[in-house]
C-alpha cells in the first residue's frame, strides 16, 4: 500500500494526502524549521494555532546539541518537543556543507569541525541515518552532498557520490515507521539533474527530495531545473523542494508539480522585523508604522493579525522586545501555510493553473531572495 | 460607594474585591510586571492562559518610548497592548531616582536624563499624573521619591516631599475613571513611616501604597515597617506593596495585611534559567537536569510543566532558544499567581494565619533577595 494519494490534480499542480505515524499530511504543504527542536520563539501550542502540519528539524544541531542519543533516550523528537504531528529531518549534509570550512569530503564520508566547539566529527550515510533514526522524526533523509551550483564538474562529482550514498542509506535503514527520501542533485545542469532524477526515482523510496537549490542559483536556473527533474519523477510519491522558499517560489514550485516545501525564511524575516503581506514586505520598524492602526496585514486571520496594531509591534521593536519577534513569526508562518490552504482549495477545484498569474501578482513584492535564505546555515 | 470590598479576614490577611473599569480585581493579588506594554516574552493570551489579573507598566519607560501621546493616541495603554484586564502604572518616581545619576530633584519635580539617549527631561507630579492619564490605567500612583532607607535625614526630605507631592498629584487628577493612590514613604525608620502612613492615609483616595521597600533593607526591616505602617491605614483601602516580592515576602505580606504586590522578579529569573520550585530556586541550565524527564514543578499546572520536561528546557537554554525565556516566564509567574490563589483560599476558610508557617517553610528556599531585585530600574 503505497502512502501517498492524489485527491486532486490541476496541469501539473497536485494535491494529496501523504500518511504518517503521526497523521496524515495534506500536501502541498508548507513546513516551519525548527532547527533546534523549536521553531524560533513559538510553543508548540502557538504552531498549532496556525494551522502548522510538517516540522523540520535539523539533524546536524540536533547530533550536536542536546545530541540524537539523548533525544532518543528522552523518546524521540515529537516527545522531546512536544510535537505530536509530523515531522522531518533533515540529513545534515547541508550544513556540514555550509557551516564548515574545514571539513575533509572522501567517497565514505565527510569529517568536520562543530561551529560550536571546534571539535571534530564525521557524518557518514550509515551514521546520518543511524541519527535521525534516533531522533525518530516521520520523514527522514538521505545523506547527500551539495555542490556549487554553477561548477560542473563538481556537481557531477558530487551527484555521483548522492547517488552511492542514497543507495547507501536505504541499506542502513532499520526503521519500518520512518520514510526515506533519496535526494536529486546535480547543480543547475540539466544533463545532471536528469541522471539524478533517475536514479534517485528507480530507489525504492516513499518519496523523493530535490536539493541543491535556492542555494545561489538564479530564479530562472532554478525553474528550469525543476522543468528538467519533476516530469521525471514518479507521480505516485511526494517531491519534497528543500530549503524553499519565498511565496513565489512556493506558487511556481506547486505550478511545477511540488508536494513539501520548507524554508527558514518566514522565522528569520520576523526576527529581522520583516513581515509578509499583499503589499511587499513591510519592515515594522520603519518610523512609518508609529501610530499606523491598521494590522500587520488586513487579510491575514492570524493571532498577531487579529489582535495588534503596527503601531505596537514595531514600539515593541524599537523597545528591543523578544515579543516582536514571535508576533511577526506567527503571521509570517501563517502567511506562507494560509497560502497553501488556499492553493490546496485551488488545485481541487481545477482554478489554480489559472490563478497563478494572479497569485503571482499578489506575492511578487515579496519574492527578493538572497543565497541561502531558505535553509537553516547559521552560525549561532 | 467603595470601590473596594473586604469578603474575608483571617487575622490580618484579608480577601477582597477591587472595582475597576476592566473588572473587578480579587484581593490579594500578585502583578506581572509589563515594563515596555509588553510582560517581556509572553503573548496577553499567554498571560491569560496563567490567570493573571492586574498587570503593571512603566510611566517612566513608556513617556521614554513609545510616548504616552501616542499610547493615549492608539487608544490607551489597554487597546495598545491588547490587556483588557485591570492595568495598573507606577508613578516613575522609582525609575528616575534609579536609573540616572545626573538627576537634579527640587520641590517643584525633578530633572534626569534619558537612559535611552541621555536626553534631559522633567517630571513634576503634574506631569507624572498627565502621562498616567494618557497611559490610562485603571490604578495610577502620586509621584514620589524613594529615599535611600538607612539614610534617615534624606528619608525625611525625602517623605516630606513625597506627601507635598501627593496632595499635588490628586489635586492634578482629571479622569474619574481611574484609581489614585498616594504612596508611603520613610525609609526604614519607624517614626517617619508611622507620621508618612498617616498623613497619606488622610488622604482622599481609593487605595494606599507602600513605597521605597524592597531597594536594600534586610527582610527583617520590611517587615517591622510594615507592621509600623499597616496598622495606621484605613481598612477600607486597598494595600498595595510596590515591587515586592519573593514567594517569602508575599506571604509574610498577605500576614500583615497586604493586598497588591508587583515584582519583575518571576520574569527576570526565566530569563536567567531560574524557577521556582518548591524545593528552592532551580536554575535550568544545570546539566545535573539534561536528562531530567519530570517537569519544572510537578505540583504545577502551567502550561509549561504539563508540556514539556527539564531536560527540553535545560537544551533550550543551552541552545540559546528564546523559548526558554518565553516557558519559564509562564511557569514562575504561575507559580506565583497559585500561591496567591492558595492564599485567598486559606484566607476564605480561615486558615491562613495557621498555615504561613508551612508556606513559609514551602518556599524559604526561593527566598533569597538581592537589592532592587522587585523593581524595573534595568538600563537595557
Amino acid at each position: 500500500m503505497s502512502q501517498f494519494a492524489i485527491t486532486a490534480q490541476n496541469k501539473r499542480a497536485r494535491t494529496g494526502i501523504f500518511k504518517t505515524p503521526h497523521g496524515d499530511l495534506i500536501t502541498p504543504v508548507f513546513a516551519p524549521v525548527g532547527t533546534q527542536a523549536t521553531v524560533k520563539t513559538l510553543t508548540p501550542e502557538q504552531l498549532k494555532g496556525i494551522n502548522s502540519s510538517l516540522v523540520l528539524s535539523n539533524t546536524y544541531h540536533l547530533y550536536l546539541r542536546p545530541g540524537d542519543e539523548l533525544v532518543r533516550d528522552m523518546g524521540g523528537l515529537h516527545k522531546f518537543m512536544q510535537w505530536h504531528n509530523p515531522m522531518l529531518t533533515d540529513s545534515g549534509g547541508f550544513q556540514v556543507f555550509s557551516l564548515s570550512d574545514t571539513r575533509k569530503i572522501d567517497d565514505e564520508g565527510v569529517t568536520f569541525k562543530s561551529h560550536i566547539d571546534g571539535s571534530t566529527h564525521r557524518f557518514t550515510p550509515e551514521k546520518s541515518i543511524a541519527i535521525q533514526e534516533n531522533l525518530g522524526a516521520d520523514i527522514i533523509m538521505a545523506f547527500d552532498e551539495c555542490s556549487d551550483p554553477n561548477d560542473v564538474a563538481y556537481s557531477k562529482i558530487a551527484m555521483e557520490r548522492t547517488h552511492r550514498w542514497a543507495e547507501r542509506s536505504l541499506k542502513a535503514k532499520t526503521r519500518a515507521d520512518q520514510a526515506l527520501f533519496g535526494i536529486v542533485q546535480g547543480g543547475v545542469n540539466p544533463a545532471l539533474r536528469a541522471e539524478s532524477a533517475k536514479f534517485i526515482s528507480a530507489l525504492d523510496t516513499p518519496g523523493v527530495a530535490i536539493g541543491g537549490l535556492s542555494v545561489g542559483e538564479t530564479k530562472e536556473e532554478m525553474y528550469t531545473t525543476l522543468d528538467v527533474v519533476v516530469p521525471l519523477l514518479p507521480e505516485n510519491k511526494p517531491r519534497y523542494l528543500m530549503g524553499v522558499g519565498t511565496p513565489e517560489d512556493i506558487i511556481n514550485g506547486v505550478a511545477r508539480g511540488i508536494d513539501i516545501f520548507d524554508c527558514v525564511l518566514p522565522t528569520r524575516l520576523a526576527r529581522h522585523h520583516s513581515a509578509f503581506s499583499p503589499k511587499g514586505r513591510l519592515n515594522l520598524m520603519n518610523a512609518t508604522f508609529a501610530r499606523d492602526e491598521r494590522p500587520v496585514d488586513e487579510s491575514c486571520d492570524c493571532y498577531t493579525c487579529q489582535t495588534f496594531t503596527r503601531a505596537y509591534i514595531r514600539h515593541l521593536i524599537v523597545a528591543k522586545e523578544l515579543l516582536a519577534g514571535t508576533l511577526l513569526s506567527i503571521h509570517n508562518l501563517r502567511s506562507l501555510i494560509r497560502l497553501m490552504e488556499d492553493i490546496r482549495i485551488y488545485i481541487a477545484d481545477d482554478s489554480f493553473d489559472a490563478r497563478v498569474p494572479e497569485l503571482l501578482n499578489k506575492w511578487s513584492n515579496n519574492a527578493k531572495r538572497n543565497k541561502h535564505e531558505g535553509h537553516e546555515a547559521h552560525k549561532g
